[in-house]
């Protein structure tokens, strides 16, 4: 028996140790969106769609995707979230185009940060809008998709500059 | 006892029959990325990183988000996809910044399509990279996130034009 | 070496075979509800609640727990289902209470009835409105569940005697 | 860009906010059962179902629920359980129709109850032995389900009046 | 904008396109088992652990291990298992230790074959009954595991030599 | 009506309360492993299996086991990993058999052992190596698969005598 060659250490992937970090509450919140056409905002908006009432779906996805963020990203530590909440707001970029923003925002008292809960939440929703509307259409674009802030930790707050 | 009233039909979310559309073979194609600074590129590129090999880790949740997308979303039909697959590419948009595009491929046989399995890999993807990278910072923007292409199905296939 | 028993049959759960049942379009609907209080009721209708809309989330919580049966009845197939849906009726049984009446319907097309897909669906809307509702009094009470019909497959139609 | 409308605040569910509320250990029980026919009792009670021993598996399946809650319930806690317990007992109330009495009993040592999760879990093993009798008739009902008493919490304790 | 580099081509592991495959029945039966002390082959003969029936808990423990292999083997298509089924039999291996042989059994009409499900079904009963055993002593070892044989499908039947 | 029997004591599974138990770091590591043919080493060692990077995703498959542990065994507490790592090594046991040795490493800060979350974290890495390298031939064989040791807890450390 020999024992053959080391392994590439490249491909070490871990769930690294946090064990020593201690629980403080913690909060991030992120945000996402869609641009859809007319005929989607109208459906979204009149509730007409084949798939039934769009955001409140969309609001329960967002949710659902914080709490199984752990099974989604593979070294992503397990939380036990102590709340989420989802946001949506219109904006409307060109005559027929209709922006969905979508604000997620999670709270934890934990050793480690919410912000992948976050963008998993808001990504989830918008993923969700997408479904409910693609039969208007496939041209909806999802994005960008970005942290906006956090808060609690050792390695302090955190705010985007826009 | 009194029938009280009918409620908002607005909030039927269903799930839409397909027991009468046929099987057949659907493929679908999805592309999301993220923008990372020069040291992030650096550690995905070296394998440097605490959290270990990003690429090799961001395939496997590429692949396993589209297994999972049914769970995800939640009006989405559970499929069994016959095949899944993740690309990355580098561009470099900036002297210092750094875009990884990530293109999906799903394949099913089947009766509905798998545009929403396509864009949940690429998204799971993403998701993933901006994990395993944070600590080098989180100014990294996900997506745009679309639908490349589709084939198979009544509704037949769709290229996005650029 | 001995062999030294042979282990109590009766311990032997096991998911039963069904690759020679044919594939057919098989439908199930089932019944659950909820007895609510009157400050319940109207947090319900109004949506005053500190959890949100809660009926639409009991309808999302239902199709989601029809996809995910095989998940929670361990002896029960993983279907690809074709289609759910939930409704929600109000009854008035007392002057102060209320009751909400759940249906839900599932459909297929496989080798095996959607049953339990029905039973499953109608609980997980039930357990959800509980969930909503529980700081308004945790004297409500859930049920008589029970399957309202079903069509398809060997064993022939079922429609419950009232 | 027009900022286009406030979003009907009905649709806003969201999980609620614990992060301030105290670890203490919580308890809850309920209660669920399931009328059978005498075939079905039978069955039961000497193991000749061709799904195995009904009452194992639906223990198993009560326990599992209870661990899988925040997954069937949108906006539940997910909550790292400390003990859960299923018991049955029978009740016969006429001649050829018997009665499962079902109580689950779950404990946790964190910042909210466990009421859904001793619901679920009796749900699921209602659902369980339906599951596994079902070939005898469908005519079987589940409930009512309610839950029996509550310790721990700055709500206090709940003991239901029978 | 420069396309810097093609990534390590070794990196990508995919999940492989399989619809073009057949639908047939196929089976397969793997083994593991695990090495217990007299004191814990007591328990479980006599049902006298703190956790309560060991082989009714890994009989279910192996079946629903079955069903969710997908979500525990990243590159396994998921599939609609049509029946699984777990034997357990006890060995002397020696004075005072027993071997407890586990057998898994799965079956499914579809376009791939089942050896990963008949493999994580023998192995989640195996480490269950460690699980409930292991107040008696941490000395137990699990398997060898192995595919005793396979049936259908293109690449034709196995039957392990011993 | 009359109470009928009391039940089988001996079908009580249950999951055993650990609310007492105190917080405290604790860690196990486990060992399993797969001996396969000279083919499938160098298609693990050379990247060239149609199914790509076999260690990197067994490394995924094995971390994301350890998270979803009390998913997989009925009665295991859910509980927050720290941390999880897995090793790869090579031995050569005959001219042309290969022995790939995994060993797993768990961390927690919590009131219960890791010792089923390094079993099946090694066992998911093992059975997706089987996974991965099947079409090289299915005399693979997994295991022994065994706790090396364990530290932290009133039960004390434990370490294997080998």
């Amino acid at each position: 028996m020999a024992d053959l060659s080391h392994l590439n250490e490249q491909e070490r992937a871990r769930m690294v140790d946090i064990s020593e970090k201690t629980d403080t509450v913690r909060t991030a919140r992120a945000r996402s969106g869609i641009t859809v056409s007319e005929e989607a905002y109208t459906q979204i908006e009149e509730g007409t769609g084949e798939k039934g009432n769009v955001l409140a779906t969309a609001q329960v996805a967002g949710i659902t995707g914080a709490k199984k963020t752990s099974d989604w990203i593979p070294l992503c530590h397990p939380l036990m979230l102590s709340g989420a909440d989802i946001q949506f707001e219109w904006e409307q970029h060109e005559p027929d185009t209709y922006y969905l923003s979508i604000t997620s925002e999670v709270k934890v008292k934990g050793n480690t940060g919410v912000e992948m809960e976050a963008l998993t939440a808001a990504s989830a929703a918008a993923l969700t809008v997408y479904d409910m509307c693609k039969s208007t259409g496939k041209d909806m674009t999802i994005g960008p998709t970005y942290l906006l802030d956090k808060t609690g930790g050792k390695s302090g707050d955190y705010h985007r500059e826009s």
